[in-house]
Protein backbone atom coordinates (compact mmCIF):
# COMPACT_ATOMS: atom_id res chain seq x y z
CA UNK A 1 0.00 0.00 0.00
CA UNK A 2 1.13 3.29 -1.17
CA UNK A 3 2.29 5.25 2.06
CA UNK A 4 -0.05 8.76 1.73
CA UNK A 5 0.72 12.47 2.48
CA UNK A 6 -0.14 12.82 5.57
CA UNK A 7 2.08 9.14 6.61
CA UNK A 8 4.76 10.68 5.54
CA UNK A 9 4.03 13.71 7.49
CA UNK A 10 3.23 11.63 10.84
CA UNK A 11 5.99 9.72 9.94
CA UNK A 12 8.36 12.79 9.68
CA UNK A 13 9.31 12.54 6.35
CA UNK A 14 8.23 15.46 5.21
CA UNK A 15 7.61 18.47 7.71
CA UNK A 16 4.32 19.13 9.16
CA UNK A 17 3.32 22.13 12.33
CA UNK A 18 1.93 19.67 14.93
CA UNK A 19 -0.59 20.70 16.80
CA UNK A 20 -1.38 17.92 18.91
CA UNK A 21 -0.65 13.74 18.92
CA UNK A 22 -1.55 11.08 20.66
CA UNK A 23 -2.05 7.35 19.85
CA UNK A 24 -4.89 7.29 17.49
CA UNK A 25 -4.28 10.66 15.29
CA UNK A 26 -3.01 13.33 14.70
CA UNK A 27 -3.46 17.56 14.58
CA UNK A 28 -1.04 19.92 11.93
CA UNK A 29 -1.67 23.45 10.73
CA UNK A 30 -3.38 23.20 6.71
CA UNK A 31 -0.66 24.68 4.71
CA UNK A 32 -3.09 26.30 2.85
CA UNK A 33 -5.25 28.07 5.56
CA UNK A 34 -8.80 29.07 4.23
CA UNK A 35 -9.66 30.62 7.51
CA UNK A 36 -7.27 31.97 10.50
CA UNK A 37 -7.10 28.91 12.24
CA UNK A 38 -7.39 26.12 9.96
CA UNK A 39 -6.34 22.90 11.29
CA UNK A 40 -6.34 18.92 9.95
CA UNK A 41 -7.51 15.88 12.21
CA UNK A 42 -5.80 12.86 10.67
CA UNK A 43 -6.34 9.49 11.93
CA UNK A 44 -2.72 7.55 11.67
CA UNK A 45 -4.64 4.56 10.50
CA UNK A 46 -4.68 5.66 6.76
CA UNK A 47 -8.18 5.33 6.38
CA UNK A 48 -9.05 6.30 2.73
CA UNK A 49 -11.62 8.80 3.44
CA UNK A 50 -14.99 8.64 5.44
CA UNK A 51 -16.48 6.65 2.48
CA UNK A 52 -14.11 3.36 3.67
CA UNK A 53 -15.53 3.92 7.46
CA UNK A 54 -16.94 0.96 8.72
CA UNK A 55 -18.66 -0.08 11.84
CA UNK A 56 -15.25 -0.93 13.47
CA UNK A 57 -14.32 2.55 13.13
CA UNK A 58 -16.95 4.24 15.04
CA UNK A 59 -14.84 4.39 17.67
CA UNK A 60 -11.65 6.23 15.89
CA UNK A 61 -14.15 8.56 13.98
CA UNK A 62 -15.37 9.94 17.20
CA UNK A 63 -12.10 9.52 18.99
CA UNK A 64 -11.55 12.55 15.90
CA UNK A 65 -14.24 14.54 16.54
CA UNK A 66 -13.48 14.73 20.42
CA UNK A 67 -9.97 15.56 19.78
CA UNK A 68 -11.51 18.62 17.23
CA UNK A 69 -13.58 19.96 19.35
CA UNK A 70 -10.75 19.54 22.43
CA UNK A 71 -8.38 21.34 20.12
CA UNK A 72 -10.93 23.84 18.95
CA UNK A 73 -11.21 24.89 22.59
CA UNK A 74 -7.09 24.96 22.98
CA UNK A 75 -7.13 27.42 19.88
CA UNK A 76 -9.22 29.66 21.60
CA UNK A 77 -12.87 29.26 18.90
CA UNK A 78 -14.75 27.33 21.89
CA UNK A 79 -16.57 31.19 22.05
CA UNK A 80 -16.91 32.17 18.78
CA UNK A 81 -17.53 28.80 17.24
CA UNK A 82 -15.98 26.89 14.36
CA UNK A 83 -16.71 24.25 11.05
CA UNK A 84 -15.65 21.15 10.59
CA UNK A 85 -15.71 19.69 7.45
CA UNK A 86 -14.89 16.21 5.91
CA UNK A 87 -14.63 15.94 2.25
CA UNK A 88 -15.52 12.73 0.36
CA UNK A 89 -14.30 12.34 -3.14
CA UNK A 90 -14.42 14.51 -6.18
CA UNK A 91 -17.59 16.42 -5.62
CA UNK A 92 -16.29 16.89 -1.85
CA UNK A 93 -13.37 18.23 -3.05
CA UNK A 94 -11.02 15.67 -0.84
CA UNK A 95 -7.79 15.80 -2.26
CA UNK A 96 -5.46 13.70 -0.37
CA UNK A 97 -7.03 9.31 -0.15
CA UNK A 98 -6.20 9.51 3.71
CA UNK A 99 -9.08 10.53 6.17
CA UNK A 100 -8.86 13.65 7.67
CA UNK A 101 -11.06 15.95 9.38
CA UNK A 102 -11.05 20.07 8.91
CA UNK A 103 -11.40 22.62 11.45
CA UNK A 104 -12.03 25.97 10.20
CA UNK A 105 -12.30 29.47 12.99
CA UNK A 106 -11.45 32.59 13.36
CA UNK A 107 -13.76 34.52 11.33
CA UNK A 108 -17.27 33.84 10.19
CA UNK A 109 -17.85 30.95 8.20
CA UNK A 110 -20.55 31.79 5.49
CA UNK A 111 -23.25 29.81 4.08
CA UNK A 112 -23.60 27.95 2.04
CA UNK A 113 -20.02 25.56 2.98
CA UNK A 114 -18.76 25.73 -0.78
CA UNK B 1 -34.90 21.69 29.44
CA UNK B 2 -36.28 23.02 26.50
CA UNK B 3 -37.20 20.73 23.56
CA UNK B 4 -35.07 21.73 20.48
CA UNK B 5 -36.65 22.12 17.04
CA UNK B 6 -35.05 19.20 15.85
CA UNK B 7 -36.44 17.00 19.40
CA UNK B 8 -40.10 18.14 18.01
CA UNK B 9 -39.36 17.10 14.28
CA UNK B 10 -37.99 13.36 15.51
CA UNK B 11 -41.19 13.37 18.00
CA UNK B 12 -43.58 13.92 15.10
CA UNK B 13 -45.04 17.44 16.83
CA UNK B 14 -43.12 19.57 13.71
CA UNK B 15 -43.25 17.33 10.28
CA UNK B 16 -39.91 16.59 8.84
CA UNK B 17 -38.94 14.24 5.30
CA UNK B 18 -37.43 10.78 7.14
CA UNK B 19 -34.63 9.24 5.30
CA UNK B 20 -33.55 7.13 8.17
CA UNK B 21 -34.43 6.41 11.78
CA UNK B 22 -32.89 3.78 14.55
CA UNK B 23 -32.40 3.84 18.01
CA UNK B 24 -29.40 6.85 18.18
CA UNK B 25 -30.49 9.07 15.10
CA UNK B 26 -32.68 10.52 12.52
CA UNK B 27 -32.04 11.52 9.13
CA UNK B 28 -34.05 13.87 8.06
CA UNK B 29 -33.80 16.19 4.31
CA UNK B 30 -32.91 19.89 5.34
CA UNK B 31 -35.41 22.38 4.62
CA UNK B 32 -33.48 24.85 2.58
CA UNK B 33 -31.38 23.08 0.84
CA UNK B 34 -27.49 24.41 -0.35
CA UNK B 35 -27.37 20.88 -3.04
CA UNK B 36 -29.39 18.70 -4.38
CA UNK B 37 -28.84 16.75 -1.99
CA UNK B 38 -28.78 18.08 1.63
CA UNK B 39 -29.09 15.94 4.65
CA UNK B 40 -29.23 16.30 8.55
CA UNK B 41 -27.91 13.43 10.70
CA UNK B 42 -29.25 14.16 14.07
CA UNK B 43 -28.46 11.97 17.39
CA UNK B 44 -31.73 11.81 19.46
CA UNK B 45 -30.32 12.58 22.81
CA UNK B 46 -30.23 16.46 22.21
CA UNK B 47 -26.63 17.05 22.59
CA UNK B 48 -26.96 20.84 22.11
CA UNK B 49 -23.38 20.68 19.58
CA UNK B 50 -20.12 19.57 19.11
CA UNK B 51 -18.68 22.16 21.66
CA UNK B 52 -20.57 20.19 24.21
CA UNK B 53 -19.06 16.48 23.24
CA UNK B 54 -17.31 14.53 26.06
CA UNK B 55 -15.25 11.14 25.70
CA UNK B 56 -18.73 9.34 26.45
CA UNK B 57 -20.30 10.66 23.58
CA UNK B 58 -17.41 9.19 21.27
CA UNK B 59 -19.27 5.98 19.82
CA UNK B 60 -22.12 8.06 19.35
CA UNK B 61 -20.61 10.69 17.14
CA UNK B 62 -18.84 7.54 15.26
CA UNK B 63 -21.89 6.27 14.82
CA UNK B 64 -23.54 9.72 13.07
CA UNK B 65 -20.53 9.44 10.85
CA UNK B 66 -21.33 5.74 9.98
CA UNK B 67 -24.69 6.26 9.03
CA UNK B 68 -23.79 9.37 6.81
CA UNK B 69 -21.78 7.24 4.86
CA UNK B 70 -24.27 4.63 4.33
CA UNK B 71 -26.96 6.92 3.76
CA UNK B 72 -24.69 9.21 0.86
CA UNK B 73 -24.77 5.42 -0.78
CA UNK B 74 -28.21 4.95 -0.77
CA UNK B 75 -29.31 8.51 -1.83
CA UNK B 76 -26.75 7.43 -4.52
CA UNK B 77 -23.39 9.70 -3.74
CA UNK B 78 -20.91 7.47 -3.51
CA UNK B 79 -19.28 7.67 -6.69
CA UNK B 80 -18.89 11.44 -7.47
CA UNK B 81 -18.44 12.39 -3.79
CA UNK B 82 -20.04 14.52 -1.31
CA UNK B 83 -19.01 16.80 2.07
CA UNK B 84 -19.84 16.30 5.66
CA UNK B 85 -20.49 19.66 7.61
CA UNK B 86 -20.42 20.06 11.47
CA UNK B 87 -21.31 23.56 12.61
CA UNK B 88 -20.18 24.83 15.99
CA UNK B 89 -21.70 28.26 17.63
CA UNK B 90 -21.56 31.67 15.51
CA UNK B 91 -18.60 31.77 13.64
CA UNK B 92 -19.89 28.27 12.80
CA UNK B 93 -23.09 28.82 11.14
CA UNK B 94 -25.18 27.09 13.46
CA UNK B 95 -28.67 27.62 13.73
CA UNK B 96 -29.97 25.21 15.76
CA UNK B 97 -28.90 23.63 19.26
CA UNK B 98 -28.80 20.37 18.77
CA UNK B 99 -26.27 18.72 16.91
CA UNK B 100 -26.36 17.89 13.26
CA UNK B 101 -24.20 16.75 10.52
CA UNK B 102 -25.08 18.19 7.16
CA UNK B 103 -24.42 15.77 4.07
CA UNK B 104 -24.44 17.68 0.77
CA UNK B 105 -23.75 16.04 -2.54
CA UNK B 106 -25.09 16.14 -5.82
CA UNK B 107 -23.20 19.00 -6.82
CA UNK B 108 -19.13 20.06 -6.74
CA UNK B 109 -18.89 21.48 -3.58
CA UNK B 110 -16.65 24.70 -3.71
CA UNK B 111 -13.64 25.53 -1.68
CA UNK B 112 -13.29 27.11 1.08
CA UNK B 113 -15.78 25.89 2.44
CA UNK B 114 -17.82 28.80 3.30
Amino acid sequence: MESTLFTRIINGEIPGEFVHRDDLCVVIRDIHPQAPTHLLVIPIQPLPGIQAAQDADQSLLGHLLVVARRIAEQEGLAEDGYRLVINAGDHGGQEVPHLHVHLLGGRPMRWPPG
